[in-house]
């Protein structure tokens, strides 16, 4: 999620208070998965969710240390004067950054910038380090925290003015070389949300008009939302020689000449953990993917006051066999097995195993699925296999809603009134459009409020007509409302 | 590495700039570790330094898990009042304090400090989230980054105004089940320190005038540096209800009575980098005990021309077949092999295989030890089982030599001139003292700003008279000048 620098126009306190802004942020609440604190649009991540993010950063990591990439740290602060050096990037950020100005009760000389992003506060040392083509590629990658003062109404995950990301710094010596990198790193994005957070996208190139501040080019990653609206995930940008003009990145090519050299910089923040949430939930709450679920399984005990020492005894014996299968046991005396039936769904575990004296004497259990409710017997001995086998399943089955979703959701459309019929219905337009910034707002103004997402590689072998100047289109466009 | 709250009266610039900090500063540089940057007090970390904290983070996270401690994330920004719930803490705190005034160009009604330690903004959601027994112990950690506008001259990892730690913050009903949790968190520090970074520590509680800010006590891990000098590491506090009171934390206990709760926090920072860096290093540049070294060995080849391609093949045959114990091999052809002996012995490889024709000849190849210099010449079909060895000796070597310079370094004294002459001398003194902060206030001026560094559990049988008041004496007290 990089800045989207044409959006200012919006600003102020809009509060933007639709309906699935207040059932999510309920959601997220009552599955504890955060809590407000009382600074105003930060929340507190509670253990499951940060534990999801710590793996998807692993995940990550593991991934971008394969091709290379080495992680480094650097500072929060950003001069103003470093900040202020590409001024298209700087008017990007400039109205959502928060500034400090005094320490203790001293007033600082220089104020300094909370980072938004750290491209200006990096670039400042590449340029030093970078000397020679032997010196390139530079991979470098840093996990951190950055601010970026939303007006709008903030909601958990999705907007918060403070949030936690990567944010990937790559400098090249060729152009070629520097563009070649997309694929691994959107793939590596692709993988990590694919896999295990079952969710899939539109990935594409970003229109000029909504390109990162500074880049030439932007790639993104769209997710859909329940509501139907789209809402950006991980990105990838192309930045040509832009920054390394205005931060003097050069360095000696082989044949001893300077150049300016070429960035890319990405990254995937803790945005993704509210789109997985949003798209992986139903009525009753959460529903976890069991790749990214910390606890996979809960055993909840069934029992009367007879046969409670020997169903929790039982229960606690399996839980112990199972534990290293992500098989919790809810030994809570106080609480009913409704209750915790409730919570447990409320908090998306994929499985639950109820096992009551019956079921003992038989030596089997009962399982219930947290996607479809699916309930089955199974013998103890079976339990092991079955469980991982249901996991794996309910991972797919989980996968392959969302891809319905996705795809069932977006219209190829030919004529500007098939795009607001569309957008209408809370669905994403596939239309042709001209490249022109003013053919953008246009179409804006004429749905009230959508906007192109992307515009995906795998273009239609027909060139369309432009739906909103009728002229030979540029290309297919991703077209929707956005989150 | 808490607050210590009392060094305040030692404010403004007072530019400490001994031989120690510019030689460090140099090394630190020289060595690829950091790089300056323009936010004055901050560093850019490295990859090398970076992945040396990502191995510290990853031991004492796992150890943290398997003890039952789940990670969270708490914002960057803490409100002006809740900061201001605890005065000791406050007061503690607040004259090194970044504020955070305004946003993009508007004032901020309240302003924001940006994190010193998040003791106060955590336990507002703690007072909301423990309402029962059944609740605790809750035991919470984070790992993020923290900001202090410390005024002394910065020196890389020692002393940054922002840094990187782990904050445990923990909750108990009792306070005797708070107070053995000490022993766990000290033994993991204590743990990956001896292990992996092969430094000893000398471990105690603080004395009253050094205790953390609002604290009931501090045990701390002080380290002493080549130049006699003792630098406090990762520190544990038993808050006793001192924050519960102050900001709410009430539990119902087993007769539904409502109780404050009992807490500690605990610590360990990036200035442990630092430490570690100081202590292995000589003339040549550092020694990176081979356990947390990212780059445990590395093969630098020697050729004439008519024998390059020979021995760069050989060696990176070589190289592969050893790259997952941690062998690079450095194939730059642009760079002498003397220069490369220089870059790898600053940079702290503990290996270096040497290779050229007339070992390839012979199968075999030249080891050189970077603690020692020791050089042997192995054959290559012996060369994993004799790196594996010499690597593993290498970091007990470490380990005994920083042992017997911890140990040889202190002397116990009975008298105030004993202690006066062992500070002279940069030595560490083990002496008898009474607890007054009036006696610790003369022993800093007798002493020329010696301090008491912590109190071992374990005391000598015998009651010393105190050296300032010739009083019995409440307590042995290692003392010495701090970093």
């Amino acid at each position: 999620m990089k800045k989207e620098n044409k959006e200012k126009d919006v600003k102020g306190i809009t509060a933007e208070k639709d309906e699935f802004s207040e059932y999510f942020t309920e959601l997220m609440i009552k599955a504890d998965l955060v809590d407000y604190t009382n600074v105003s649009g930060c929340i507190a991540f509670k253990p499951v969710a940060y534990s999801i993010w710590e793996k998807i950063k692993e995940e990550v990591d593991k991934r971008f240390k394969e091709i290379g990439i080495k992680n480094v740290y650097f500072p929060l602060f950003i001069p103003e004067k470093t900040l202020m050096k590409e001024a298209e990037h700087f008017e990007g950020f400039t109205p959502e950054v928060a500034w400090v100005t005094r320490v203790g009760d001293k007033e600082l000389n220089e104020k300094l910038a909370i980072r938004p992003t750290s491209e200006t506060i990096m670039y400042e040392s590449y340029a030093k380090w970078i000397r020679s083509w032997r010196d390139l590629p530079l991979l470098y990658n840093q996990w951190n925290n950055v601010v970026r003062w939303e007006f709008k109404n903030p909601v958990p995950f999705l907007r918060t003015r403070e949030f936690l990301w990567n944010e990937g710094h790559t400098v090249y010596s060729r152009k070629k070389e520097a563009e070649e990198e997309r694929d691994k790193i959107l793939g590596i994005y692709k993988e990590v949300c694919e896999k295990y957070l079952a969710i899939p996208s539109l990935i594409g190139r970003k229109s000029k008009k909504e390109t990162f501040a500074g880049a030439e080019y932007t790639y993104s990653m769209e997710f859909i939302m329940p509501n139907g609206k789209a809402i950006q995930g991980p990105d990838w940008h192309h930045d040509g020689q832009n920054f390394a003009k205005a931060y003097g990145i050069k360095f000696l090519n082989k044949d001893g000449k300077e150049e300016y050299a070429y960035q890319n910089t990405f990254a995937i923040t803790t945005r993704i953990l509210g789109i997985m949430f949003a798209i992986h939930s139903d009525d009753k709450g959460l529903i976890l993917p069991p790749n990214i679920a910390p606890n996979k399984s809960v055993i909840v005990p069934i029992y009367f006051e007879d046969s409670k020492e020997k169903v929790l005894k039982a229960c606690s014996v399996i839980a112990k066999m199972l534990k290293k299968y992500g098989v919790i046991f809810d030994d809570r005396v106080n609480y009913k097995p409704g209750f915790k039936f409730n919570e447990w769904e409320m908090k998306g575990i994929p499985l639950r195993i109820e096992i009551g004296p019956k079921e003992i004497e038989k030596k089997e259990v009962i399982i219930i699925r947290r996607d479809n409710n699916k309930k089955e017997t199974v013998k103890i001995k079976d339990l092991k296999e079955k469980i991982n086998e249901e996991l794996e399943d309910i991972q797919n089955k989980l996968f392959d809603k969302a891809k319905k979703f996705l795809y069932g959701n977006f219209i190829e459309c030919s004529s500007l009134n098939e795009v607001k019929k569309a957008i209408e219905n809370k669905k994403i337009a596939l239309a042709p459009l001209s490249k022109d910034e003013e053919i953008e707002d246009k179409l804006k103004f004429e749905t009230g409020g959508a906007k192109v997402l992307n515009i995906p590689d795998e273009q239609p072998s027909v060139r369309g007509k432009c739906i909103i100047s009728g002229k030979d289109a540029d290309y297919y466009a991703y077209i929707g409302k956005s989150y």
